[in-house]
């Protein structure tokens, strides 16, 4: 598994960032760890079950942070997600729908230690994942999707919903655990969330009384994202939550008001590399280290913003180029001088990356892989 | 270098599209060579040398069919698609500004049977990259980068440009080989690029008779992109071009009248992974598989369009689900279905990606990494 192989450059004392090759994602390791304190505080306040996705960060180091700060387990996307915590953690939810052999496969192969949960929506889902339980010769948990809301996945009707959890009662090789919901929907600023939350609370009380009348009584109710993490507790019935961006929140989340900007622990460092077309300076990260993500929920023009000239956006983007618009600002960068830039969306911006680095103050610390980037080793 | 590293899985005989685990990317190889075979023809008709861009494949194995068929030498953007590709090919342009000692460095310690030449736009540049081929021992060649007209880098004044070259000239270390411009602002369909061609030809032809006249006659012109591929012998003087999305093309290429939809060799398979929420399938290709880049200078909604249901587009990312839209189509997949979109981006796709599969009709005949993904072993 490459998060066990060495990793290149080795930080074996600090060192400048001013020695660190760009384009680089570089984490501020203090406010990484307030974040991941604050949430634990939170889940312990509200006795909420604390289960981060890793998609974030992908990797095992990071994780460990988590589980050493509250976290309870931990949620994946992709199998290959799954099978790199695996070497951290022991409970580990898959919450994507288990689908295609090869898919169900990998997480049936799981290590048998680990406590291994799916989340899915369908009965062709279901079917799939206990033959590859049956196979593997072990028990896999399950959550039924709920669509609450989001209108991605998710089961819409209760009638399907509670017929779906009695199939998985059925199904030898599975174990009904309870319902899961994402409410990506709830993009608003934190404090204009109140009506999209009050109709989820009462689809989500709905839904309760359905599988309770059912004799299905969820013990698990799992739900939560890092827009709606601090109002988590106000939707009835919740057990359990699963923030990814919180561990190095972005500036849409600090646009939305879920963290400020001084809570955004991740950066792109980059390089300016020409100044030759005026009113503008160019600089070393594109597409290809920022992503072409916008700030959804609130406004926010451009790619990505600076940390040093927060009145500087990436207004456009290349593959490796990235134009700094400059109309806002007295600040005239030369070529070759450092910039960090506070990414849209910082989940898109790590699975782009091999390598982090981490920082105390001004100092690079360490460096870990991104281990679970990709898709890993195939099933086929 | 993981080019030169086993891939996995090893494909030892033909097999089915249908064991190949999702997502995943796919090239059609008798289309990718007719892509390149008429590339090849149409720079012999016009005695242009064809210098294409790796950026879109990052794949030596790739380039080894480019230099097979017409292609004279390579064009990389960063340190390590250099490096990689200099395991095949003995002729590399970075047209990239060489700014900052780490990238500096990585470029001219290229191995030194390597002709290495580089596109700058600054003093900065030009000092740098001399300092780093002193060191190294060798010669760096230099294009002086122009901007006529796309405004991302390149010397916008000539009395500048032409100052930049005689600092070039009399660095020891570098050589100068002529002038630089990337035609990115023409986006237009094919057939409406005229009036930007016009203007674009006029102000080459201007800067070549100012380079002329101060006695320093570019030996090379080098420009073209894949949008203008089919028009470059229209520009006056431009001796080289370096299409890269030529290879595979997309979706965007197929809009804009540069190729047909018939020429798009690569596509993402991804499976069906539910159809729960009525109107709409969600496959597992998300952002993180498909990149959430839109089409540029001709119309097409959404992020990709189906192969075999070209009136279905992904009209909605998350980082792993796509969303399908259906309003405009009567097919109705299933979970567990499999579907190839044309992207409407390669270049982002491939950067995605550790691995593409290779197929002739409808069989996976073979299986190659993209070895110049990310940014490779450190200089630091």
């Amino acid at each position: 598994m490459r998060a066990l192989q060495p990793v290149r450059p080795v930080i074996d004392r600090p060192r400048s960032l001013d020695t660190i090759e760009t384009p680089a994602v570089i984490v501020d390791l203090d406010r990484m760890e307030r974040n991941l304190d604050a949430a634990g505080r939170y889940a312990a306040a509200h006795n909420l079950a604390l289960r981060p996705h890793v998609k974030t960060h992908k990797a095992p180091v990071v994780a460990e942070a988590q589980l050493a700060r509250g976290a309870r387990g931990l949620t994946c996307a992709t199998p290959f997600e799954a099978e790199v915590m695996s070497a951290v953690c022991d409970d580990i939810l898959v919450a994507y729908p288990p689908i295609g052999a090869p898919r169900a496969r990998r997480v049936a192969s799981l290590p048998p230690r680990v406590r291994v949960t799916v989340a899915l929506d369908s009965v062709h889902a279901v079917d799939e994942i206990a033959a590859a339980a049956r196979a593997a010769r072990r028990t896999v948990h399950v959550y039924v999707e709920l669509d609450l809301g989001m209108h991605r996945v998710g089961v819409p009707g209760l009638a399907d919903a509670v017929a779906l959890a009695a199939r998985v009662q059925a199904a030898q090789g599975l174990e009904f655990d309870g319902i899961a919901f994402y409410p990506g929907h709830v993009r608003e600023p934190v404090m204009e969330q109140d009506s999209k939350l009050r109709v989820l609370g009462d689809a989500l009380e709905h839904a309760l009384a359905r599988f309770d009348a059912a004799g299905m009584t969820p013990r698990v109710v799992s739900g939560g994202s890092t827009p709606t993490l601090w109002r988590t507790h106000e939707l009835p019935g919740v057990t359990e939550f699963r923030p990814g961006t919180y561990v190095y929140n972005d500036r849409t989340t600090a646009a939305i008001g879920a963290c400020t900007l001084d809570d955004c622990a991740l950066t792109v460092l980059a390089t300016v590399v020409s100044t030759a077309v005026p009113g503008q300076a160019v600089i070393d990260a594109g597409t290809k280290s920022l992503g072409r993500e916008p700030v959804r929920g609130a406004d926010g023009e451009g790619f990505g913003q600076l940390l040093e000239h927060p009145d500087v956006v990436v207004t456009r983007l290349s593959e490796e180029h990235g134009v700094l618009d400059l109309a806002r600002s007295s600040w005239r960068p030369v070529v070759g001088e450092r910039v960090r830039i506070v990414p849209n969306h910082v989940c898109i911006v790590v699975h782009l990356y091999d390598l982090v680095f981490g920082t105390r103050g001004d100092a690079v610390v360490s460096c870990w892989p991104v281990a679970a980037r990709g898709r890993g080793p195939r099933a086929d």
